[in-house]
């Protein structure tokens, strides 16, 4: 997969794309991560990638020319990179607040894909032609303000790439994602058995394992109805685990009355 | 404001803090960041900080004592540096996908306080103690799986920071925030009037005043029907507007029939 990253900011990339997974997933040629500047194709003296809106107001508008232009360069590139013809087209994806909210689903989606184009704006605002006429996808990763687009993009890049098969090794592709199974996760403990008076439970200590998966599974239970209750209608469970929840949440309400 | 974040790849914060927003907030001594490697607190000869988990299963699992001590050592070193006696306990914040869902509300809250320490895992869970005993908040960024808390981290930072006044100079403030007036923006436009034919709206060159308001109004009220209908429920909306909105409704469902 190729991803490349229009940005004012690449240098906020490097340590993100460097390190951990993503930079494994490079060396071993996975993936090929790129930050381009989109000053690089400003066509006016001051190289200036923004201008004042039409018909007034405060902030600024990031014009459709560097950007295209920025784009295209890209996709030119990469024909020239790649000696067999790319089979699909890219998808050219806009980080904004006001984008489809990101999942896990997406992800899934968008590892599908050979070439992912991500434009982050920088508090300014984009010309709305750009987003007519350029780009596939809006996505948001959240309902909050940020400074820019790139913080979202390196999200999405991240759950995306850790997708490709043979980017995960063995030590971390074992872990129960919170995402997949449906449940939150279990607690989890490690050595030392005592930490300044706090113990871990004994039945992770007695080596009884269906005793050890039955604690497990109720706690994960316990710990989805707590915080995620929204996440139980979608989740599997067995009838018995059905009645239990029925009877765990009536009785905290009743306590809570 | 002071800002730890507690991780295993402290390099991954060197571009992200150093540059923009952030970068610009430090010099002006509005927030010291620091990344700190808690692998330093190790105690055990070949310095690991996981361990597999008690009762068995996947994935590695990340030792209380190490994370307790780095934050211990944290709170030693902001008392000695700071002179005046720290007035609040500071906010203890484990990024992990069982935390609360970050929004606009508590990047809010959290920027009232004047520590945030945050404990970003990579792959590995964490010991439970650290959850029950250490932290004061678990917080999630969104439905999606990432390979650690750092970029999670980042990503509350930025939206905690900028609300820090001083931090945003007047060329971003006045820039609408999507999440604060209740509707998405609606389309921005700047030069060139037309670009490979594609044009700007005849009314944001009118110079009309009372027009392009009126526009734009209408344009945000359309795209968050549209994209987000969930937001109008809460947003400020005259009568004329209710009214109007529940037509376009009415008639984008007869249009789908």
């Amino acid at each position: 997969m190729r991803v490349d990253v229009l940005t004012l900011f690449p240098e906020m990339f490097d340590g993100v794309f460097g390190t951990s997974i993503l930079g494994k997933a490079q060396t071993k040629g996975l993936v090929s991560l790129n930050a381009v500047n989109f000053r690089n194709y400003a066509t006016n003296k001051h190289n200036t990638v923004d201008d004042t809106p039409y018909g007034g107001g405060g902030g600024m508008v990031l014009k459709p020319d560097p950007i295209f232009a920025a784009v295209e360069d890209v996709l030119e590139k990469r024909n020239e990179e790649t000696t067999t013809v790319p089979t699909k087209a890219p998808r050219i994806i806009l980080m904004c607040p006001q984008g489809e909210t990101f999942t896990q689903k997406k992800a899934e989606e968008l590892v599908q894909e050979d070439h992912l184009i991500f434009i982050c704006g920088h508090y300014e605002g984009y010309d709305e032609r750009i987003r007519e006429f350029l780009v596939t996808d809006e996505l948001s990763i959240g309902d909050y303000v940020l400074t820019g687009g790139e913080l979202p993009a390196m999200v999405a890049i991240d759950s995306v790439v850790r997708l490709i098969p043979g980017v995960l090794g063995n030590e971390t592709s074992a872990v129960t994602d919170s995402f997949s199974t449906g449940l939150l996760e279990y607690p989890h403990y490690t050595r030392p058995p005592e930490f300044r008076g706090m113990k871990v439970p004994d039945v992770l200590l007695s080596g009884h394992h269906l005793n050890i998966d039955a604690w497990r599974r109720e706690q994960s239970l316990i710990r989805t109805l707590e915080r995620r209750p929204d996440m139980l209608e979608a989740a599997e469970l067995t009838d018995k685990e059905r009645i239990w929840l029925d009877k765990l949440r009536s009785e905290t309400e009743r306590n809570s009355e």
